[in-house]
Parts: C-alpha cells; structure tokens; sequence
C-alpha cells in the first residue's frame, strides 16, 4: 500500500478517482463530455449550479454570501483582494502566521499599504485599526503546519481569509467573514480552480476601472463566466463535494480529521523529543502535521526510508525544512495510522 | 452518430478521451496520479518538461522564444499583454478585425491607449506607427468565421497574436511574432490553460512592480511555476500534443482541416444563396465555417433539426448569429461530410 502526504496538490478520495475514470471523458447524447461542450450550454450550467448549491449545502452558506468559481490559484487572489477591496492608498492589514500569510502580505504591498497585526497567543488581534480595508488572515499555515485556533475578532473590519488548507475539513463559521478563497487541490479537487466566497456588500468596492477578470463584482454578475471557466477542475470538484456530502458532511470530516491527526501527534509527543514541532498546542494544525529530527541527515534518512514502506512526499516545504505529513479529508485512517507506526518505530532506532 | 461542432470548449480526439480515461487518474508506485503530486515532483517535472519539448517540436520553435503554460483563459492575457509589454502612456494598436479582436482591445484600453488599425482587404496593414508598444492581431475570429490570409508586416513593432481557435491547426510562422497566446479549450485540450509564446527580448520590458502572477518575465524565470500550474489540463495537452505527433504533426493537421472546411463551404457555396457568408473568399476561416440563413426561423429550425439528425452546437454566436460549424482538429472528416450532406438536404427542402 502506498500513501501520498503531499501538501497539495494532495491525495483525492478513491471514491472520486473512480467516479472521474467512468464519467468525466465518457460522451453524452450530443456527442459530446462535459469538458467538450459550450459553458453555455445547459448540461454545464447544471452541474455549475449543481456544484454551487451542494458546496452552499455542506458549508450552511448564510443569505448575502456569493460562491465564486475562478481559474486559476489562491495566488491570484493575494492580488485580488487589494485591486478590489482597498481603495487606492487605504491600507490593509494582514497578520503574519507564517510562510503563506507572508506570501500574501508581500503580493498585497504591490498594490496598497499593508500593516502587521499583531494577535496573541490565543488567537486574538491586538489592535484593528478601522481605517483598514480589510484584515487578512491565513486559517491554516500548511508550510508552517498551524491553525488558528479561534476565528478573530476584527470589528468593523472585514475579515478577509485565505482558507486553502483547512477548507471544507471542518465546519466554517462563513458568517464571520467579508471574503474567503480556498484553491482546489487541497480539499476541492486538482489545481486550476479557486472558490471565492465572497459578501454581496464587498461586491460595491471593486472599481469600474478593473479588468472585468479582476472584478469581483464583475465575475458575480456573471456568475463566474465572464470566459470559460475551468470546466474539469470544476466537474471534479462536485464530485468531490458529492462525496463530502455522502460521508455526513463537515461534521464528520471535522471528526476523522481530528483522529487521524491525534494518531501522528501522539507519535511526536511519544518520542521524547525526537521529533520536534515548534507550534503551541493550541494552534497544532488538524491537517499538516509538521515537525523536526534531530538533524538533516535523520530528516533526509526518514524520508528516504519512509518511501520504501510506501509513505510517500512527506518532506516539508523547502523553507521550513523538517516533515510534514497532511491529512486532508481524502487521507483514510490507515494511511496515519502506518505514518504514526513507522515514526514510533524510526524514533526508536535512531533516537 | 453524433457530432460536436462546438467553437470551444470543443471535441478532443478520440484517442486522446480514451488515453485520459485510461492515465489520469491511475495512480502510480507513490501512491499518486499525476494530478496528486507537488508540481516540484520528478514526474511531473517530466511530464512539463515532455510538453514544452513536444510542442517546440510541433512548431519548430525558433531559437529565443519562450513557452509559458498559464493558469486561466486568453482572456487574461487582454490585461497582461498592456501591463508587460507597454509602459504607461505609450500606446498599443489593434486590428479590429471581429468579436474577439474587439474584446481584446476593449480590455487593453483599460490600461494603455490604444488604436485602431486599419488592414487593407488581402491583409496588409496600412500604417503602422513606429511608437506603438505592439501590434496585436486575432488570427482567426471564431465567431466571425474568419482568418487572416497571410500575417501582416509590423516592421520593428513586435506582432502580437490571440491564436486560440486556429493554434496548432497548421503549421505557424513563430519567428513573425513577438508573443502569441492560445486558451486551451480548442486544440489544445480543455479549458483552464493558456499557452503564451514570447520572443525572450520583450521580457525585459515587464515592469519590476507587477504582480508576480501578471508578470510575464517572472513568470518565464519560474519556468511557469510560480505556483501549481493547473496540472490535468497541462497533462491533457500534452496527450494532445503527442496525437498531433502522432498524426504527422501540423502540415498533416492543415491538410486534413483544409478538406474538412472544403466540405462545409461548398455546401454554403451550392445553395445558390441559401447560405451566405459575409466573409470574403481569402478570410474564410479553415476551421469555423460561418453563414446566415435567409431569416431566424429557418435558422432555428436549421438548428434543431440538425440535432435530431445528430449535429450540435451548430447555433452561431449570439453576437452575430447565423450558423456556425467548429472544424478544429479532432472533428474527422466524417462529421464534416454529414454536416455538408444535411446542408445541402436542408436547403433543397427550405430554399
């Protein structure tokens, strides 16, 4: 059995594998797969709004929210955000958990005045200005591997959030944001495909002079085909949102994740200091588990090893260094379960 | 048999659909498809690096020139064309040759001025002035049904192309652009990427403070992977590419689709006026066939009989009406030659 513990893009449900090899290059009545027919037409308007109603199902979507399906990745949205949501020379604030959070604080300073929040360690903000235009977090550090462990308070601040790595994991209080965006290839599906979950009010601050690409409001009003959307990645998606829905929903994703989870940090806590993971027990993220050897040498020797009892991309990201191993919602109870066994038995060998 | 004469999204190959069914979600020794791996893993290093040679070799890609595979649609490239290659205030011109050439310069006049140029009727640009950033042309105008005769003369002002609806469907002249750009979702495979080729010269003119996404040096230094590039539609192109290949690579392709078009406009050319196109006999487009019928019922009725004879998406655009019949390279002659046969019936029974 081999196990992929790639960060994204990242294992999909078996469940949609096979669902995706009969159905999406299979043709219908007019001689054509979804993939090959017009977005206009009707069978892909149904399964756009088949997919929009099922993921406004599992997530309990509040009135005054638009799901957005944009090409492309999160990235794109680091730059977004400010084009649409900041007016010129107003600031925004973004507070700095980590590698990603940083990576979207840098795109935004292209485009408007950016501020460091400070939060404490329990998750809260410091000081929110009100003069922001925004204040962006990054709910899940899949390089970092931390979460926030409460969702925090910004007044009258938007709060603006890039959830790639921890969407659809759990459930999600969307009513406390002004604007979320998840890419696919995490949770949703493959790569090529961004939700944008964003309230309608926002949707009056993207200005008239934007690319109609660029424009929130634009894209809104066009329900997302302003020029063809990433049709595939988007049939995929519905089927891994179908799929969510058959498990029993968020809740129970929430419930496997967390015991998947426990399973490789109890193999941390357990190793008297072997592994290593610098994050505060409260903000441990449920879905990239990330931790430190000894040394490099260990670190490069686990990997290597690991790869030969079939557990597979468990290197962490280039600037952190150490292992990750994530566990989204596609990873079954198994494959943790022999990650955890194989560090109980390296910790032993090599500690 | 049904037949999808969709402009786009249209029909891939039938070898290609068969491939995808068989490959991409099959998932390999590290427990993975291509599309669950790190975008910075070995295999999928492979299969980008499988592409870009594939398609050089397709195109005999002149030294110097550079091919980005983009997330999105050519329709982004609208904006990222000004950004990049004109600095602030200097202007660009187009061609306003049709729909897409006029979409093309409605974006680009959001960030720089533009002009219009005025082609003479066998092609020729009738002044081209030496300060404009670029000059950008549509090669073929899928909703028009029309195609330059020969590339014009820009002199020292890079030529700048959308070719997405007649890309890879003969052989092109590469070294006579500056950039060209093609959405996938015509004869490439399917929508959510974008091929950019650019004459490595006109990367030094993308300014310092773009976005690293909008940015089409950055984004050639990354070698297109400044983050995950959308991967299963890189990975359908690729089996594209290797059809073509397969086929007998482009002069093959413009053979093929010069007798398939042949079928179609004879047809429109033995109704005695029954068909009309607006389009003259050097700017008919080799692969989308368009013409109006003598009023909307008839077109109407064209259309809905034509399905229950098993020919879809034969409605022209809604901007200009009319039928339209997409000849790209996955439609077999076959469906040409039915295409022709119920036109010609159609007319005996109406005309």
């Amino acid at each position: 059995m081999a196990w992929n513990f790639a960060a994204g893009p990242a294992r999909l449900p078996d469940a949609v594998l096979l669902r995706a090899r009969e159905e999406l290059f299979t043709r219908g009545d007019d001689g054509a797969c979804q993939s090959e027919r017009p977005f206009s037409s009707p069978p892909f308007r149904s399964l756009r709004q088949h997919a929009g109603q099922q993921l406004a199902e599992l997530l309990g979507l509040p009135a005054g929210y638009r799901i957005l399906f944009l090409a492309g990745g999160a990235m794109q949205q680091f730059s977004l955000l400010p084009m649409n949501l900041a007016r010129p020379g107003q600031p925004a604030g973004y507070v700095q958990t980590g590698y990603w959070a940083r990576r979207a604080m840098q795109e935004g300073a292209v485009h408007r005045p950016v501020r460091a929040l400070a939060a404490s360690d329990c998750g809260m903000l410091l000081d929110v200005p009100n003069d922001l235009a925004y204040c962006h977090i990054t709910t899940n550090e899949t390089a970092d591997g931390l979460a926030w462990p409460n969702l925090p308070e910004t007044g009258t601040v938007p709060l603006v959030a890039d959830v790639t790595s921890d969407f659809l994991t759990a459930p999600l209080a969307v009513d406390r944001f002004g604007l979320l965006y998840a890419s696919a290839q995490k949770n949703i599906g493959v790569a090529g495909l961004t939700v944008v979950i964003v309230r309608e009010d926002l949707l009056e601050r993207s200005p008239q002079t934007l690319p109609a690409l660029f424009s929130y409001r634009r894209l809104a009003e066009a329900d997302s085909c302003i020029n063809t959307p990433p049709m595939l990645a988007l049939q995929l998606a519905a089927m891994v949102f179908d799929w969510i829905a058959g498990q029993g929903g968020l809740p129970a994703m929430a419930a496997s994740n967390r015991r998947k989870a426990a399973l490789v940090y109890q193999a941390i806590d357990a190793s008297g200091g072997f592994y290593r993971t610098r994050v505060a027990a409260d903000w441990r993220s449920p879905v990239n588990v990330c931790c430190q050897l000894p040394d490099t040498a260990l670190t490069e020797r686990f990997v290597v090893e690991a790869e030969t009892v079939g557990l597979h991309y468990l290197r962490g990201h280039p600037q952190i260094g150490g292992i990750r191993a994530s566990l989204y919602n596609a990873m079954p109870a198994a494959g943790a379960s022999a990650l955890a066994a194989f560090m109980g038995d390296f910790a032993r060998r090599y500690g």
